[in-house]
């Protein structure tokens, strides 16, 4: 059975919604067990009894908090996110989740489980809402400055997650660019766009609308790039809702009218709503790593949670290790 | 009187919403005349015979499609770009106006009305709707590889257009970055960083998000990133609307519902529609430079030549030029 080791601290939250998600997710699926690591005394208290058998609670005396530095990590020995990835590097756990300092997560997981064979820097993907459906963006974060060669593994990485673990079927990825001809770029990723010729679905160029549209299923672009992308698509949906919000308070003529726009929100909620995807996945690393967002609800971590579950249970490395091998220059 | 050259081919629609923007402006603003530049034979059709003495129509033979190379521009020397950014260069006219290939009347522009001393690199700025008003984001297509100098030069010139045409009180300038600390960044925007810190009202390092939420007056980035997130913003805006519109043809379960929403799409239209800034300037030239978007309706072309023409009675170049002789490292 699977063991997922969750790190309870260090989200905005506390450990509370961790917990809770945690017995969301046992609720919904009976077959992967649990190490907690907290630094919290009477966790147990939030725990029902019958899934003590499944969860093992695991005392720290450290948290890495957010205004820490990722540096640090390495050196608190005692904090929530070492000690649960410690347990995924003694074979003790399959996979880590944890909302604490991100970056703390990516130091951890790198040097301590380690990438996979062929992986020169492992990166962080994130499930986007399209009109269609979902894409895969990556790097969203963990690498500022990238050469084309790690652009090109994170095509074949992303690939491979958008098959295993969200089940699409043949994904189709492209290179974020400026422009969908091949001449489109910057130096960095002209040179890319030549080095992905070679894999399957690889469908060229694309552009940021594209990330929306339900054009491809999985987006290759450095973590400079993916973060400013991302940061700013959540700037427009929040001006967006901001600005329906102060009309709807101005011109609110009937219960008819209240009860309309809550439908729409409900479904508005539900497609962009970054609960449903749970987590974003640290891909390259030899186990799976699901970083949640800071902010994560209880739901958020239920399905962060589930997709820990479902890349344990999948080949996802052996694969990522295979292909990266087969498509090599 | 400020003379406008009006490049009146190229954009999607034909010549029609040109002059029909240029009427508009002309009705609203009788303090410029223009010169059009057209293939077309019947163009006086268009035009009410009040405003004949304002406007003057030069024919031209050729016209760089959106699917032709901007390298080719300076060979297409009977093109309506090619004859409109002349007679910027001969001082036939004040500024220039086109919702053409942008490509193209970047090249025309750079290459024969020449840059503002001591700009290396001219960008394109575009103002984008924020919660509270506007910001410029700026290179958002000319220059997908800058160095740090390039992004230091571009704050100089958005602050400058800011305040003098948009008319904003000592702009907020910050760098487009992946996060707000000064340790985050590239290569290039973390030597950048350093560059633009002798900048008056340089507010460090902003992040996507912060383009919308009024945070800052002015963002500055490559034009690889500016680009992207132009188009990401704008594919979550018709991802947004899309997901509405579904949902209402669904649940429109009244009269009432249908009203209040019109209202909302009205205020939404009126908060993101590009039309209401016309278009996007192409800034450290020694001319005033708006390039339009192919679609422009002909509200769009009204509103761009009067940024056209806002800038051509400001001091916006000299000021350019004083201020980067002024901050040079």
């Amino acid at each position: 059975m699977v063991k997922i080791a969750i790190d309870a601290m260090g989200g905005d939250d506390g450990a509370k919604p961790i917990i809770d998600g945690l017995v969301l997710a046992m609720k919904n699926n009976n077959n992967f067990n649990a190490i907690v690591v907290s630094d919290h005394d009477e966790l147990d208290f939030y725990i029902p009894k019958k899934f003590n058998n499944r969860i093992e609670i695991l005392k720290c005396n450290d948290v890495i908090s957010m205004s820490d530095q990722a540096t640090e990590a390495l050196k608190r020995k005692e904090s929530s996110a070492y000690m649960a990835i410690d347990l995924v590097k003694n074979s003790k756990a399959d996979a880590y989740v944890s909302a604490g300092h991100s970056g703390a997560s990516m130091s951890l997981a790198t040097l301590k489980i380690g990438r996979i064979k062929g992986v020169s820097r492992p990166a962080i993907a994130t499930i986007m809402p399209t009109v269609t459906g979902t894409s895969l963006v990556l790097d969203v974060g963990a690498n500022v400055d990238c050469d084309a060669n790690n652009l090109k593994e994170f095509a074949i990485m992303g690939q491979v997650y958008a098959s295993e673990v969200l089940g699409i079927d043949e994904p189709l990825v492209g290179l974020l660019s400026n422009g969908e001809e091949s001449s489109k770029g910057n130096d960095t990723t002209k040179e890319a766009f030549k080095l992905c010729e070679n894999i399957p679905n690889f469908m060229g160029n694309v552009e940021g609308n594209d990330i929306f549209n339900g054009t491809c299923d999985v987006v290759v672009c450095d973590g400079f790039v993916g973060n400013i992308m991302l940061k700013a698509a959540e700037g427009v949906a929040d001006t967006i809702t901001t600005i329906i919000k102060q009309n709807l308070r101005r011109s609110l003529i009937s219960i008819t009218g209240a009860v309309l726009m809550r439908k729409v929100f409900k479904k508005l909620k539900l497609k962009v709503d970054y609960a449903e995807y749970g987590g974003a996945p640290l891909l390259g690393i030899k186990a799976p790593v699901i970083i949640a967002h800071g902010k994560s609800n209880s739901k958020a971590i239920k399905n962060a949670i589930f997709q820990a579950i479902k890349a344990s249970d999948s080949n996802l490395n052996a694969i990522i290790e295979n292909r990266l091998a087969t498509y090599k220059d």
